[in-house]
């Protein structure tokens, strides 16, 4: 049984259990030991009550010799699943002396009245036989337990930043060896995927586009992913080793990306700001703002970026339309004549942008984001966005789909990709 | 069988089980059906293969009686609730007419061409004996089967939306009315739960500060819930009627609110720009703002609130320290003496806002967001906040934790609150 790489997740609390708390653990567990091979037959969410973790621990190993647990590893009496998983081995707790060394010098570094309290000291107490994995970002380790059949139960704490952490430098590269050594090693099939995002085309448009790849590429699956950033294309290959999945993934992506690649913007996480900041410093420009409907949050997504200041010089929040005039030099007839949503005053708010800061660039928002407001000819989602400084001026109107949040983050969206494309 | 309130909750579909998409299904079925009285066992996930949901459901079953799932109700050969639990409870799909016809008028109301494709018409095929439940969000009906012993599994769909309003308006009052007829009525006992927000103490002070009420309140846990937005105080109550936790949350709130008065900005979900744009709105008083190091998002806090243009007049982002000169009239030899982190800085920005809007409320924020620029005197974190034009000037100085997103949310929210006590 050691060699299989079926594993079953369990997490554990009644914060989780009653909903007050979503579970965001097990979807980074599954993550990352689907992507080093795992199968992921199970997940299940238990309370913090002795009998109900172990039966579902119970449960889980009877079929696939395999759990990784999250939570109930502090110092509150209802963190109880090292006392209770160590009852199903068979185990007493003793107390770490290394474990206590360091919980000591964490005490006394943050200041805390010594004796630690025993609750606390708790956080110490190992079952026998047990092997801990570190825990760099808080005091409790976690346990691995395993008994004489090769049957493994890994406790992870349920504190999303330790967790991760030991996933990672500790879970992972000891079930990469362990799968390894069970002769399964680097040809573990695995499941990994790669994500390219695009935005400013329609999900079916895109689809229309990719033709023959619209399914899949080379045998893997392709996801539509639609989200306020745009559609995401998912690539998901399993069945294969590591390397072999890294490869066709590769591949695929980059097919993907040179069908699609005007409205590629970047891969997996990446942020459509960020993109736009790392161009225009390589390029020397700077970037101004006029934002109406949108109110700073094309301001916000530019700084909140690190190193931003280096291309965004700032700009001005025209909320109400008096701003527009005495901040972004708007000409009040103008307004009167088009209307504060149009494409004449989206244009002379990049433009007003530009000229009260001195970037090359120049980007204008004005729209309406509901949900009051509308009317037939400008319906609640109609946004200009004006971009001035690089190239000819350009401005376009769209209807933005979706409740306020939405319009208003897909104006600031749509106005980053129309620079984009322009830098 | 039929009075047990107790449930278990299985949430079905590879995206979730892989870690692809994060659950937040199981929790918010969790918090509604505890609210009515629901004692919830144990959630599960399982991916989508039909002896994966059978050996779920029958162990929920077993355990249960009473069993809530989501998801696989689609129409893709991957939609597998319906068939595997039918086949479970020994059932066979027939073609629901009236369903058909929901779904046809559907297709023909978006213009798509008949006849419906047979994966579509799948959506309508029902187990016998199944009871519907009307989906006003989506295509597929919710199904409730239930076998002579009175042991039921209420599937619903797994696309939130759906799935909640579905929660909302069938399945709840269905259960209630159930649990109610079993006898056990409106004296059900339930978990219920309220929170009070408060922003601008620590989580320790708060506690010191509650005193006798630190713990909780009238028997009932109290729970503290830091998070950006500042310290949630929750109460939770359990094991008594609907009616009477409502009396009891409510009395306890209100003590918690006496004490945390000058602290404590609303209840549940409460948003603190809705709060500061209510409060101006009522006051007939208008804010402009300088800022920097948050970039814009200010504005875009306060411009999220529908009809915030009541209240918010705009202002300047003066990211880079040039626009802080021009467009707030902050002096050069300011910034070269105090630095552009400073008090006379802040309040000068506080002011030019004023000055360039008319509003009667300036807020001035100039920070360091990190991850670099921070010093021995002025390390990464530090904010100066000003607010101008409401009583005296005043301004503050903050070293806010966390990465730059935290530290620039949270000068927000510090400026959010300054606003509030001042108006």
């Amino acid at each position: 049984m050691g060699a299989s790489s079926r594993v079953e997740l369990i997490t554990i609390g009644d914060e989780l259990l009653l909903g007050f708390t979503i579970d965001t653990n097990a979807a980074f567990l599954a993550r990352e030991l689907a992507s080093i091979g795992a199968e992921i037959v199970r997940r299940a969410t238990v309370g913090d009550t002795t009998a109900a973790i172990v039966d579902a621990v119970r449960e889980a190993l009877d079929r696939t010799g395999a759990v990784v647990t999250t939570g109930g590893l502090g110092p509150t009496s209802d963190d109880l699943t090292k006392q209770a998983i160590a009852e199903l081995f068979g185990r007493t707790l003793h107390l770490d002396d290394e474990t206590y060394a360091r919980l000591a010098a964490r005490w006394r570094s943050r200041g805390l009245p010594e004796p630690i309290p025993s609750p606390n000291r708790q956080q110490a107490m190992v079952p026998e036989g047990a092997r801990l994995l570190p825990n760099n970002q808080g005091s409790a380790p976690g346990v691995w337990l395993e008994d004489a059949r090769g049957r493994w139960v890994a406790m992870l704490p349920g504190v999303p930043r330790e967790m991760r952490a030991m996933t990672t430098d500790a879970l992972v590269p000891m079930l990469r060896e362990r799968w390894t050594s069970a002769g399964a090693g680097d040809s573990l099939p695995v499941v990994r995927s790669r994500t390219l995002r695009t935005t400013g085309i329609a999900e079916a448009t895109l689809a229309e586009l990719l033709g023959d790849l619209a399914a899949g590429v080379d045998g893997m699956p392709l996801a539509y992913l639609p989200n306020q950033d745009g559609t995401d294309l998912r690539l998901t290959v399993r069945g294969v080793s590591a390397a072999e999945a890294d490869r066709r993934l590769q591949a695929g992506i980059a097919r993907l990306r040179f069908v699609a690649a005007k409205w590629a913007y970047g891969e997996d996480a990446a942020d459509l700001a960020a993109v736009v900041i790392d161009r225009c410093r390589e390029r020397g420009l700077h970037i101004a703002v006029g934002e109406s409907c949108t109110g700073g949050m094309l301001g916000s997504r530019l700084t909140a970026i690190p190193g931003s200041s280096a291309v965004f010089l700032g700009g001005v929040i025209a909320y109400d339309d008096a701003v527009k005039t005495s901040e972004l030099d708007v000409p009040v007839a103008d307004i009167t004549e088009f209307g504060a949503v149009s494409e004449t005053v989206a244009l002379q708010m990049a433009d007003g942008a530009r000229g009260c800061t001195g970037a090359e660039i120049g980007v204008g928002i004005t729209g309406i984001a509901g949900p009051g407001g509308g009317t037939p000819e400008k319906p609640v989602g109609t946004v200009w966005i004006a971009v001035t400084g690089v190239g000819d001026p350009i401005a376009y109107r769209t209807v933005f789909l979706g409740d306020r949040a939405e319009i208003r983050y897909r104006a600031t969206q749509s106005a980053l990709d129309m620079v984009r494309r322009r830098v």
